[in-house]
């Protein structure tokens, strides 16, 4: 196990944490670096389930926060271990999400007594299937662990405030037919032929846009996938267009699935993944002080994240991370200091009473 | 080797070549049998290529027509070997095309002085990829082998005259566009979408019809396969349709290409696969004198046949034999003995002086 120090620079934390390999479903020695450096803070509560460790205050405040970073990385691409050039610490991890889960580990370390309750998540396989994600376990098995009044995500957001995101629903949509001998084609009907209509729905179709928080969601309504076809030979009996609908998040799962029906009306439709949105929650008191602390103009989130698992325990969550999202999961992976110690900062100063 | 007797009636001659195995690629057995049975008939005279076998008079007539079968057949499917059941002759083979066979062969041995030179060709491969096909295989290494003024083609005709061939030809018709993630779909540019208008010119085209020799042909434009998409999260940079056009024999591959072109005029096509047409060829002396000895009206074929291969040789080639077509390829594959006797007399009618 690797020993890391909690009172290095944060640059220094983010490099440690690089530096120890994380790979999906590998995240053993990392989690146990991570719970022995918080078991040493006395302030600190710490509960470990599988890869994922739960540390948290009990201070009695009137609003508990929660800050949740995830410890696994993408697999390597030739990008290990760090490197610090200039001004940007680069290598695997460095944008998503290590630097985010120092910044989370320095204020463990030094926030003895925060303004607010804090929650501190460092989870496990993020970056793979759902249903190993480190958080969705919590969140299904262990509620308790994050409840709070208000959730952030330290996934890279560029150092600004990401609020709530798009839902997303695919569906598969089947044109039936008759096979016949391509040579005699009337004798049949031609299942992707009667793709034509779906495709025409879809380019006449004008995505809505709503604002929400004062956040401005832009939905988008797109074939993915399509296939047909039996052989060179043979008129088809069966076309399947694949979309996928990214919805703002004032519409519910059942509201987005009623949309497609609609706008797809007279085709059979399947729904074959489906995951809600998360409203930006800005309202909330811890929310809108956290977004006045940060002092940006909080963006929408369009792709979905994690935070949408915050939102169906009914926790608003905002993404709010060091590094450029742009550069998540490339080989020229990298996260600027300044973001380092930008946010960190802005942590700082919004849990000091 | 089986031992076949050409002697026999029609109907024990078609069980006895149904009743010899031969799958396509396997036919040395059967080849072996009908050369042996033909090389005893002293006014022919008999040429062997691979599992092909020729066989030809030499009376100095003033027309040639070649009578041709091939020799394999597809896998068995439970219906291996021949059953007859009633009036009605059952098996893998007895309609496509061993009934036809039989046919020529009792012509080869009972016609020593046909009032037209004839010229058999039993060949093997017919049923797999162009490139085994026996008959192929001779047009392009012995084509004076199948000289002749006309040809007939014994596939099963339902026991009328089916004459020319439709061409065909398949091309794919691709769309870019740019990938994008597609909770951020309008960085990018739809690549399935863009087959929309592709599908909205195959639902909107007329096929044409056109009669040629009295015949009227009946072309016809079908998508045959459609793809795309890269994951269900990414919107797709390429959309392919493959189309099939089956053109009516009056087009040359070539005309046929630029039709393809104008109809789908702004994408972009390339052609995967294209096999021309035949003229019917009604109108030359033997095809007509044989259209009027059948006495039944000729339809025209819409799927390509072997017939295209003699008229590439500048041979005009129906289809005629035994046997309803819609049985072949079928586990319950049959023929009507009344087909065999009915085709043999009309064969034997037209080449008696």
């Amino acid at each position: 196990m690797a020993i890391i120090d909690l009172n290095t620079d944060i640059v220094s934390l983010t490099a440690a944490l690089v530096d120890i390999a994380s790979e999906s479903l590998d995240e053993q020695e990392i989690a146990d670096s991570v719970e022995h450096a918080l078991l040493g803070l006395a302030h600190l509560e710490v509960v470990r389930d599988g890869h994922t460790i739960v540390a948290r205050t009990h201070l009695g405040r009137s609003e508990r926060v929660v800050i949740a970073g995830h410890l696994d990385t993408v697999p390597a691409n030739g990008n290990f271990p760090s490197r610090l050039v200039g001004d940007v610490l680069h290598g695997l991890g460095t944008c998503d999400m290590k630097g985010g889960v120092a910044v989370a580990l320095k204020l463990a370390a030094s926030m003895a007594a925060p303004v607010r309750d804090v929650t501190y998540v460092f989870y496990d396989a993020e970056e793979i299937a759902a249903e190993f994600n480190g958080l969705g376990r919590l969140a299904r098995e262990r509620p308790e662990l994050l409840a709070g009044d208000f959730a952030i995500l330290m996934e890279p957001s560029d150092a600004g405030v990401e609020a709530g995101c798009q839902g997303t629903m695919r569906v598969d949509i089947r044109t039936t037919g008759e096979r016949a001998h391509a040579a005699r084609s009337w004798m049949g009907s031609n299942a992707i032929h009667a793709l034509g209509p779906v495709l025409d729905r879809l380019n006449t179709y004008v995505p809505r846009e709503v604002e929400i928080d004062g956040l401005l969601y832009r939905e988008g309504l797109n074939a993915v996938g399509i296939r047909g076809g039996v052989a060179g030979n043979v008129i088809p009996d069966e076309g399947v267009v694949t979309v996928n609908f990214r919805f703002a998040p004032d519409r519910s799962e059942a509201e987005a699935h009623e949309h497609l029906q609609e706008t797809f009306e007279g085709f059979g439709l399947t729904v074959t993944d489906s995951a809600p949105g998360a409203l930006p929650g800005l309202q909330q008191p811890a929310a809108a002080a956290f977004v006045a602390a940060v002092g940006a103009e909080p963006r929408p989130k369009f792709g979905w994240t994690d935070v949408a698992q915050f939102s169906v325990l009914g926790v608003p969550a905002v993404n709010y991370g060091p590094g450029d999202p742009i550069f998540a999961h490339k080989a020229d992976e990298q996260v600027p200091v300044e973001h380092l110690h930008r946010v960190l900062e802005v942590l700082t100063d919004w849990l000091t009473p």
